[in-house]
């Protein structure tokens, strides 16, 4: 089935969303929000999964017109974003580039690091960043949405604590990275908001595509109209979803809600393109000796979708515009 | 005011706790969750107050003995744990003792890392981890929860929006920290669930012992019933919480609800100990050539207090004890 949350409050209202995304019904009856679903999922998911088979027959009563602009995040507040680097031929193309050695332990440790999940923004909002010369960066992802994972889940049990599927735009600021990094205490300011698809999935919604915990179809990415990338999530993902869940829970519980993310999506394929400017300027530089492509500017927009081998979209857009943050916000 | 959450449901159950912390009163007809005050805090500031004023004058008719084992974290799961390093004395003797150079911006740009918030324990709950070869650690610290802070909110105009403290035990996996920052992306699996003290308060409950953004009182810190440190949080403080809060909140929005931590409190004043085992290895090898403190074994207790100037407990205690996590917990 395939979920969203409607921009109305601190944690939206929950919809279940036809598998066409043409029409949405409200499931407050069973949960008012996709987090309460989620900590219940046991007594919800058959509720929710009901309403989506009437409203993909069409008998739904109160089914209305599914806006993606209505949307906020699946889950406009979290308790958890654990994002890992799970496309590591990404990380050695960007070593290679500033001629940095590649540890051996990438190819078999996963990387990840702690984001920040207190205020996901929805598919269609605003990026409002103060200041260009950060190096502003989108990254396209794919992520999940497990259950309750108890602290010591096994890579060979992970997998049936996925409860939902996504796409994230996990922006980042390059140009703060470097002194952050160097500080050894991880991405903090480096790190702004992270964006997600309209709906989160069931995996069951993707087929034979979610095979093998990764997801076999390209995301497709384009920074001002233009494609800019369409890599294969399924193809040169080191790690996958079960190794990364069991990764994030070695010391500790994951709970209800906890949303890990793959890293930006990339194929040792260079026709395929990127999923983040960074990666653009680092193969720009490999094979011209500069990097030509600007990060992103202020009115600059960038959308993520993926879809499925008969074109239709299966998560919705994340369509987003930069914008300049005003000053005159801060009185608010 | 004194608040508090039962350990009931995911989210606790709100009371509010006389200042002598030997009553409790359910606020429910206010905020049934600490997290519903804070989304409302305007709203709900004046009924808890004039709620804990009832209770402290013994006028609250459900009034019933509190008790600490029955806690929750008053927060039990949050969206956010930013956690400073503030006390940067601390941070320049544990590089001095393993030969590195601290860099000079240390002492003007926080360190912070960004922590797993959707699992706070409780004062009372064990510390369960599944192997004391990771090198376990207790870590003192006093944190502050705020309410939405604005993007871009400078240190000037950050103090307003601190709402309650606390103190919190950082539990740190030493062992697993080296490879872990080696691999450039911060703490992860190092850094399990965090423990909180019973009750959060309030500023004006510090009366003059909080100034300058700092909270002036000892911090007594018993591994085994044994005194271990009683540093001062208010001495040494490098960066107050005003400026771990513009330092958190550069690039992002702090939604209500986010803990900043102080970092480990740490005095020069070698006289006071230490709030981690860490840093009394760090002086046994610089004194002695030899850390001799072992890190935590299962059976261990470690305890965190902070006593006003007549004694009084002003957060009641973190009272916890180190047990192995037991692999048949994996089939819950």
């Amino acid at each position: 089935m395939k979920l969203a949350s409607l921009k109305e409050g601190r944690d939206g209202s929950l919809v279940v969303v036809s598998r066409d995304l043409q029409l949405a019904c409200r499931a407050d009856g069973i949960a008012a929000t996709l987090q309460a679903a989620l900590d219940n999922w046991d007594e919800c998911e058959r509720g929710l999964n009901a309403m989506y088979q009437r409203l993909n027959r069409g008998e739904c009563a109160h089914a209305f017109a599914f806006d993606t602009a209505a949307c906020a995040a699946p889950l406009p507040r979290a308790y958890q974003w654990a994002d890992g680097s799970a496309y590591v031929s990404h990380i050695e193309l960007v070593r290679k580039a500033r001629g940095a050695d590649m540890p051996p332990g990438f190819w078999t440790d996963p990387l990840m690091y702690q984001g920040m999940s207190d205020g996901f923004l929805g598919p269609c909002e605003p990026i409002e960043l103060a200041d260009e010369a950060w190096g502003i960066d989108f990254e396209g992802e794919i992520a999940v949405i497990t259950g309750d994972v108890p602290m010591g889940t096994t890579e060979a049990s992970a997998l049936p604590h996925v409860r939902l599927l996504m796409l994230v735009n996990d922006v980042s600021l390059r140009n703060l990275v470097p002194a952050e990094l160097a500080k050894g205490f991880g991405f903090f300011q480096s790190k702004p908001a992270t964006s997600c698809s309209p709906v989160a999935v069931t995996p069951d919604e993707l087929g034979q595509h979610w095979q093998n915990a990764r997801l076999h179809l390209p995301l497709r990415v384009f920074l001002n109209n233009q494609l800019f990338g369409h890599p294969n999530a399924g193809v040169d993902m080191t790690f996958g979803f079960d190794r990364l869940i069991a990764h994030a829970c070695l010391s500790r519980h994951l709970s209800a809600g906890t949303v890990i993310g793959s890293g930006t999506v990339s194929n040792r394929d260079e026709s395929t393109g990127s999923c983040c400017i960074a990666e653009r300027r680092t193969r720009e530089l490999l094979n011209t000796g500069e990097a030509s492509t600007p990060f992103m500017q202020f009115g600059d927009s960038v959308r993520m979708e993926m879809l499925d081998e008969q074109g239709r979209s299966i998560f919705g857009a994340i369509d987003q515009q930069l914008v300049r943050y005003k000053a005159a916000q801060l009185s608010r």
